[in-house]
C-alpha cells in the first residue's frame, strides 16, 4: 500500500442527521470518529485526501474494513464496483472532474453500514454539494431516511454530474457537423479525436457503474430497504440514458470522420479540376506559339515556315487558338467539370 | 422538479366510454377529474402540456402517483420503459414528431389502472387520432374492452406512426443510390449523414420501446388480461419490423459511403488521366519547338543549328512531332487509359 | 384492413390426399371449402391472390382465424414468425421471387390444423411445385403422413428455393474478385453494391425464418408429431448453411471494397508517376532551350549570350540536355518508380 | 438423393481391433460388412467415395441409418454437427484438403455405435493416418478402449490437421507485414485477400465444429463414457486455440489493409512532392526566359525591351533566376517537403 | 510428447513454509521431491525448463498427473484455463516476457493440491519474485495460509506483471497522438501497427485468463477456501481493469489510423494547392510571352504582329500579365486556397 507523492493529507468532515436534527463538523480527527457513534442518527463521514496511510489504517480499524477494501481505497484506478463484506457494502464510484479539454474522473469509495456512510475521495472538491444542500435544508425527505438513502443520493449525484458534460459534447458534435462539411482541415480531425477520447473515457466509467448498480439491485442486501431500491432503479435509468447519449455521439463521430475524408477528397478533386482545366487549355496553345517561335529560315525554301510571311498569318493563328480554347471549354462543360463544380457548392 | 421555460400550460381532455356509450369533455380542470370516477366505464384522461407544476402535482395526488413517476413525467428525455408501481403500471413512450429534416420524438407518459388510462404529453398534437376516431365510432370493439386495450391501442398508434417516416427514408435511400454513383459530391454526403442521424434517432427510440414491450409481456400484471397480451405481441412484431428496416437502411447507408468515396476517387482518376494525357503529349513537343526557337547563330559554324537552313527542315520537324504524338496515343490506349475511360462510363 | 390496388383476386386450389388417394381441384369457391372437410384425408387449401377482402373474411370465418391473423395475411410486409392460436398454428414464411437483378421475397402465410394446411399467397407462382409433384406421385411417403409433414414440406421448399439464388451470388463474387483487381471502375462498385443489397435482403428474410423454426421446435405443439420434428431440425441445418453462405459472401464483399479502393489508388499512383516522370524530365530541358531563345543582343558586350556565337554551342547544349535526361531517368529508377511500375503488374 | 458426376465409387476398408489383436481388410464389399459384426472387438468401417447410391443404401440398411442421415452423407456441403438418433450418434466433420492456394475442406460423416464407427469420405486421402498408425502399433492405449475413443481420435486428427495450415498462414502474415510497408502494390493486396478468404473458410469450418463438440459434451449420451469426455474436452481446447489464431490473423490482416492504403497514399505524396518541387521551380523561370524571348523591337522606343541591349542584361537575368530557385528551395525545406521526404524513409 | 530443440533441462527449486518456518532448496532432483512430502507445511515446487521428458514423467508420476495434463505442460501454446482433475486443480497461466518491441508471453502450468503447488515454466526467469520475497520475509500473512493462497499469489503476480507493460503502451499512444497530426509518415503507421499487435497479444492472453478465474470462482473446489476466494475476486478486478485499458488503447489506435489517413490527405491537398497556384498563374503568362516570341514578319502587312513595333507594347504586355496574376491571386483567396492553407496550420 503506497501513496502517490502528490497525494494530499486526509481531511475529515462529519455530518450527523436524523428526522429531528442536523449537525456538521469539519476537520474531525481520525480518533474522534471512533467515539461519536451513538443514537439513532445517521452519520456521513467524508474523507478528502488519501495522503496519510496511518490515518487511513486507523479509520479502517475503526470501521472494521477488510485489508483488500483498504487497498482499493488507496489504489486510484479502480473500476466502479460493489462488494459485499461482512456487515457492510463496499462501493467504488467515479465522478467526473471538470477540466479544460480532456475528461478525467475521480474515484470515490464508499462504505455503507446500517447507520453510517463513509466516503473516501482523492482530493477536496466533488459532485456532492447538492446532497449537502438537501441535508442542511429543513424538511427534505432525505433526513427522514436511513444511510442507504444517503448512499443512493451520493451515487445519484455522481451520475448526474455527467449530464452537463455530455450536453457540452452534444453541442461540440453539432458544431463539428457544420464545420466538417464547409471547411475540412486538420483542426476538425483533432477535435473529433479529442471528443471520441472523452466519450471513450465517459463510457469506460459508466459501463461498470451500470454493472455496479445492477449488482446492488440484485444483491438483496439487508442494508438497503425496498423503498430505496425504487430510487436506485431510477439511477439505472439515468445511466442507461447517459450510455445511450454516448453511443449516439460516438456513432455520429464515426460518421463525421467519413464525411471529413470525403470532404477532403472532394476538395482535392476541385483543386485538380482547376489545374487540369488551366493546363489542358494552355499547354496546347503554348505549343502552337512555340511552333511559330522557331527560327527556321523562310529563305531556305517554300516549305520553310511560309506562314510567317503571310499577310493574315498572325490573326489566323490567334483565331485558331481561340477556337481550340472554346472547344476545350465546351468539352469540359459536357464532362460536367465546370457546371458540376458549381453544383458541388450548393 | 423544474419546468422548461417554453413549456405550455396543461390542457386536460377526458373521454369516458363503455359498451353502452361514449362521452368526451375538453378543457376539464384538474379538480374535476377527482370526482368523475364512477360506474363501470373506462376513462382516458389526456393532459397536453406540462408547464404547470402545481396542476401536475394535484393530478399526481388524485391518482396516487409516486414522486419518482411524477418527476419522470416532467423530465422530457426519458427512455421508453415500463415500471410496476403499487396498483398501477407507469409506461414511458416516445412518438415521432413530423418536422422538416431532422427526426425528433416526443415523450408520452402513461399511467394504467384497471379502469382508466392517464396520458401526459409535452404539447398538443400527437399520433393518437386513429384511436380517438375508433373510440368515437359506433360498434368498434375498442369500446367493448377495458383500459388495458386502450393502453395497447395508444402504444400501437405511437409505434405505427414510425412506419410512414421510415418509408420516406427508404425512398431517400433509393434516390441516393442512384445519385451517389452518377454525380458524387458534397451534397450527397451531407444527405447520407442526415439520413444516418435520423435512423440513429429512430433506433435509439425503438430499441427501448421493444424492451418496454418485452417487459410488459413478461410482467404478468393483473392489469393486463390475456386477450390484450395477444395484441401486445402483435406490437412486438411491428417494432421488430421497424428495427429491421432501420438496420437495413443503416447498412445500405454504410455501403453508400463506400461507393461515394470510390466514386470520388474514380472521378479524380479520370481528371488526372486527362491532365496526364494532355501534358505528356504536349510537354515533349513544346520542348522540341523550344529547341528550334534557340537563337544560336547558324553563321558560327556547320554544327550551329544547321537544320534551320535546310529546305525541308520545318516539315520534317512537324512530321516528327506528329509521329511522337501518335506513338504516345497508341501507348496510352495500350495502357488502357483511353479505352478504359470510356469503359468506366458504361 | 386495406388491400393494395394491384392485388389480384383470390384463386383457391384444393388438394385432398391420404394413403389411399389423391384429388385436386382448381378454382374452388370460398363457400365450397366449408363443406369439403370430411374423412381422414389431409387437405391443402392454397389461396393465390389477396385482392378480395370479403372472400378472405369468409375463409377466415370458415377456419376460425383470429382477426390479427387475418390482418397479418393481408399485410404483405410481415417478418417470418410462428404464432400458436387456439387449435391452430399460424406461420408466416417468405420465399424468393426470381427476378432480374434485385432479390425480392413474397410472403406466404400458413394455417396448420391437424387435418389441413391453408396457405395464402400474394400472387400465383411459388416455390411449391416440388411438393405438388410429390403429392401427385404415387408411393411418395408424403401421402402417408399428416398435415404437419405437409407444412414441413412447404417450409422446406421455401427455404431450398434460396439455394440456387445464393449459388448465383457465389459466382458473382468469384467474377468480381478477378475484375476488381484487373480493371477497377465504377461498374464493379455498383455490382458489389447490388450484391450486398441482395445479400442483405436474403439475410433479413432468413434470420427470422430461423427464429421461426426454432420457435416451432421449442413450441411442443400437439399439432406437430415427433417424427416431423426430426425433419424440421433438418430445415434448421439448411437455414444455418444459407446464413453461413450469406455471411461469408458479405465478408468477401467487404474485402472486395477494400481491394477496389486500393486498386483505384494504385492506378492513380501509376498515372501520377507517368506524369511526374515526363514533366520532371522535360520541364528543366524546356527551361534551358528557353534560355537560348532569349533575344539579348550579343553585340551589347562580351557577357551578353556569347554562347550563341560559339562554334560548338548548339551541340554542347544538346549533349548537356541529354545528360540531364539520363541522370533523371537513373534517379527515377533508383527511386523505384520505373522498375517498380513493372513490378506492380506482376 | 443425387450424386455429383465426378464422385468416385465407394471403397470400403475395415479395421477390427481389441486389447488382444488387430485385423485390417481393404476392399471389403458392402454385403460382407453385414456379417462381420461379432465378438467384443471394436470395428472401424471406412468408406472412401460416395459415387454409388445403391451401395450406400445397402450400408445404410445394414447399420439402420435414418433416411435424413443417409441424405446428409451424400450432400457434401453439410456444416459440422452432431445428431442423436435412436441407438447411434451421427457426426458430421470437416477436415482440410491441402491444396495450392485456396483452403478447401472435405466432409467426413461418422456413425458411432457402442462397438463400431463408420466413416464416409468424399474421396480417398484423409487426415486419419496418425490414427491408423496408432491402431496398427502394438501397445497403444487406443486398442484398450472402445469405439467412443476411436471417434474422439478421428475428430482430434481432423482438428489437428488445421494446425500446420494455420502456421503457414501465420508465416504469410509475417511476410506481408514487412512487404506492405516497404513496397506496397497490387500483389500484396491480392495476397491479403486470398489469406483473408482462407481464414474465413477455416473459421466457417471450425466454429460449427466447436458447437458440435459442445453438443457432444452436453449430450450425455451413453455411447460416450466419462473418460473419453476428458479427451473431448481437450479437443475443445485445441479448437479454441485454432479459432483464436484465426481471429488474431484476421485482425492483423485488417490492420495490414490500413497500412497498405496508408503506404500507397504516402507514396503518392512523395511522387506529388517531386512533381511540385520541379514544376514550382522551373515554371516561373521558364516564364522569365519566355519574356526575354519576345520579339518586341528595341528600335521602337526606349521602353521596348531595353534590357536586351544592356551590357550585363544576360548575366543579371541568370543571377535573378538562380536567386528565385534558391529562395524556393529554402521555402520547400521550411515547409518540410525536402527534409521530411528523407525522414519518411527512416 | 515431443520437446522443442531449444528447450532447457529442468531445474527444480523447492520452498517449504508454514507459520513456524521457511526452507528453500535450489537444484533439487526429481527423485528427492517424492520423499520430502511431510508435516503440516506448504510446499512450492517450481520447475524451470521443460527439456527433459523422463524427468517430467517422473514428476508426473510422483504427483499422479493425468497424461493429458502432462501433455499440456510440455505443449507451450496452451490457452490459460483451469481443469479439475481427481484431487487436484490443473491451471494454465501466461505471464508477459519483457522483450524489445514485440510482446511475448510465457506459459506457466500449475498443479494445486491441498498442501503443495507445483509450477512448470518454460525457462528460468519469471514474474514471481514478489511472491518469493513475501515468502522469505518474516511475518507476512502468506506463511499463515495454505497452498490455495500461494496459488492466488502466483496468479496475481502473473496478472500484475501486465500493468507496467500496458502503462508503456499508454505512453506510446500519447506520443503517437501528437506525432500523427504534426508529421504523418510511414514510421507512425508502423508504430501503430506494432502497438496494435501487442495489444492483440495482451488481449488474447488476458481474455482466457479472465475465463480461467471465473471458472476457478465458480468451481467451488474444496481445494480453495472461502477466504482465498475474496482474493481471487480481487484478481478478477485487476484483469477487468487490464482488459479495459487494452480495449481503450485499441479504440484510440483505430482513431489514430483515421487521423493518419486524413493527415496524409490533408498534406497532399496542401502540396496540390501549391502546384496548382503556381501552375495556374504562370501557365497563361508563359503562353502570352510565347505569343510575342513568334517570328511572324511585321513587314508582311499591318495585321502581322504590329504590337512588336509599338512604342509602349512591351510595358503594356508586362502590365497586362501583372494584372492577370493579381486577378488569379484574388480568385484563389476567394476560393479559400490561400487563406485556408494558413488556417489549416493553426
Amino acid at each position: 500500500m503506497t501513496v502517490a507523492p502528490e497525494a494530499v493529507p486526509p481531511q475529515i468532515q462529519l455530518m450527523t442527521y436524523g428526522p429531528d436534527g442536523f449537525a456538521e463538523q469539519a476537520a474531525v480527527t481520525a480518533s474522534e470518529i471512533a467515539v461519536t457513534a451513538k443514537g439513532p442518527a445517521v452519520r456521513w463521514i467524508n474523507i478528502d485526501g488519501l495522503g496519510d496511510i496511518p490515518t487511513l489504517q486507523q479509520i479502517g480499524r475503526t470501521f472494521g474494513l477488510h485489508p483488500l477494501a483498504l487497498e482499493d481505497i488507496v489504489n486510484l484506478h479502480q473500476r466502479p464496483k460493489v462488494e459485499a463484506y461482512d456487515g457492510y457494502l463496499f462501493i467504488v464510484l467515479r465522478m467526473p472532474v471538470v477540466s479544460a479539454s480532456r475528461l478525467e474522473t475521480e474515484q470515490v469509495t464508499m462504505v455503507l453500514r446500517h447507520d453510517h456512510v463513509v466516503t473516501f475521495q482523492e482530493r477536496p472538491g466533488d459532485s456532492f454539494d447538492p446532497v449537502r444542500h438537501r441535508l442542511r435544508a429543513h424538511g427534505g425527505q432525505i433526513r427522514q431516511r436511513g444511510a442507504d438513502y444517503l448512499a443512493y443520493a451520493l451515487i445519484d449525484a455522481a451520475i448526474d454530474a455527467f449530464f452537463p458534460i455530455l450536453e457540452t459534447y452534444g453541442e461540440q458534435v453539432e458544431d463539428l457537423e457544420d464545420d466538417v462539411i464547409t471547411q475540412p482541415g486538420k483542426r476538425q480531425m483533432a477535435q473529433i479525436h479529442t471528443l471520441r477520447r472523452n466519450l471513450l473515457t465517459a463510457r469506460r466509467t459508466l459501463w461498470p457503474m451500470r454493472d455496479m448498480l445492477n449488482a446492488l439491485l440484485r444483491e438483496e442486501s439487508t442494508l438497503i430497504n425496498a423503498q430505496t431500491l425504487i430510487y436506485l432503479r431510477d439511477c439505472q435509468d439515468h445511466i442507461a440514458q447517459l450510455i445511450e447519449m454516448i453511443e449516439t455521439y460516438r456513432e455520429i463521430c464515426s460518421g463525421l470522420i467519413d464525411i471529413h475524408l470525403s470532404s477532403v477528397s472532394n476538395k482535392m478533386n476541385e483543386v485538380m479540376k482547376v489545374l487540369t482545366i488551366i493546363a489542358t487549355i494552355f499547354i496546347p496553345l503554348t505549343f502552337i506559339v512555340g511552333v511559330y517561335g522557331m527560327n527556321f529560315d523562310p529563305a531556305a525554301g517554300p516549305w520553310s515556315m511560309p506562314e510567317l510571311g503571310w499577310r493574315y498569318g498572325y490573326p489566323a493563328v490567334l483565331i485558331t487558338m481561340a477556337g481550340i480554347a472554346v472547344a476545350l471549354l465546351i468539352w469540359f462543360r459536357r464532362m460536367g467539370w465546370i457546371g458540376r463544380g458549381e453544383d458541388d457548392k450548393r
